[in-house]
């Protein structure tokens, strides 16, 4: 029941973004009485801060698994940052989005998000330097991996206005291109 | 008293986010009557994207007189990305963001801001390849100038969130060195 409550969260963030998503209308939709839902998540903040944790959590493992999938060679940093590319311009960053936005002017879901997305933002940091070999003792490369996620970011951020996949998929190209060069890797 | 709405709009924006902005609350801040502003601006959607797109203007002349400004040499491709990195840290890139994220799952606002957000976005890359006196004819220039904006765009959303300069600065500062390399910039 948890975590229908939390699914049905996540569409809703999607669908109706924040201000849109109403305890009501998750209850509804993951067909579970009022009575329990406020039992699990008194809250409305309760909810929506779970409900990203829970997924984000849901798609780290898919992530893991399609890091295991990634070739090695010339082709994996286009690869690795595909993956990236694709994460951040799914359900998940949308639904993230959402509760970033407004968190900026709720100080009390702020307080809940702030740690989460530290946690998250280091988690992937350190997945990405592992996938990509990269050195961070050397100068540079550590701000090269920052600069690559929030890159994937603004692209994100893009994709939700409607942004097309052709024009992401060219300046990521670009991208594992310059940061090979960049990173100085040694081709396998 | 229509620049009195506009910015009035712009600050409650930045201040409540887009939900928190009402048209009540815009006549308050603007001291305008109620009557005058729906005369103005008969819905909150055209209020808001005009409030938008006049402050875009009044911005895209700072940046003018800001590049203006730019040194020439070694030191330009830096001065030109820390530009944008203000421009995309600073309040007008706030308001947009929440007119963005409303716009996702608002039809009608949506269709007011997307034209708006393709001018702007021309515009800035337009002016980026000028300022970095780049040659689009030259392969995967023009990835790469997307790219910095898209990094840019990136990096504006996490400081919404309370991302630090510091942290900026330095992914600012590998950015432009890797930028200059891959241009191929002659330095002068």
């Amino acid at each position: 029941m948890r975590a229908r409550l939390l699914e049905a969260t996540v569409e809703l963030l999607v669908e109706k973004g924040f201000s849109g998503t109403t305890t009501t209308l998750v209850s509804e939709r993951a067909g579970v009485s009022r009575g329990a839902q406020l039992h699990h998540f008194p809250t409305k903040n309760d909810l929506v801060v779970a409900a990203v944790a829970h997924l984000t959590e849901r798609r780290g493992e898919e992530l893991a698994e399609r890091a295991a999938e990634l070739p090695t060679g010339s082709q994996r940093t286009r690869a690795v940052i595909q993956m990236l590319g694709d994460h951040f311009a799914g359900p998940v960053f949308t639904a993230a989005l959402e509760l970033w936005v407004a968190a900026r002017t709720d100080a009390a879901l702020l307080e809940a998000v702030a740690p989460l997305e530290r946690v998250l933002g280091r988690e992937t940091h350190v997945m990405t330097v592992e996938l990509l070999g990269a050195d961070e003792s050397q100068p540079g490369v550590r701000e090269l991996i920052q600069a690559t996620l929030d890159l994937v970011r603004g692209l994100g951020l893009a994709s939700t206005l409607g942004d097309d996949t052709r024009r992401r998929r060219k300046i990521l190209d670009q991208w594992a291109l310059t940061l090979d060069v960049a990173l100085d890797k040694e081709k396998q």
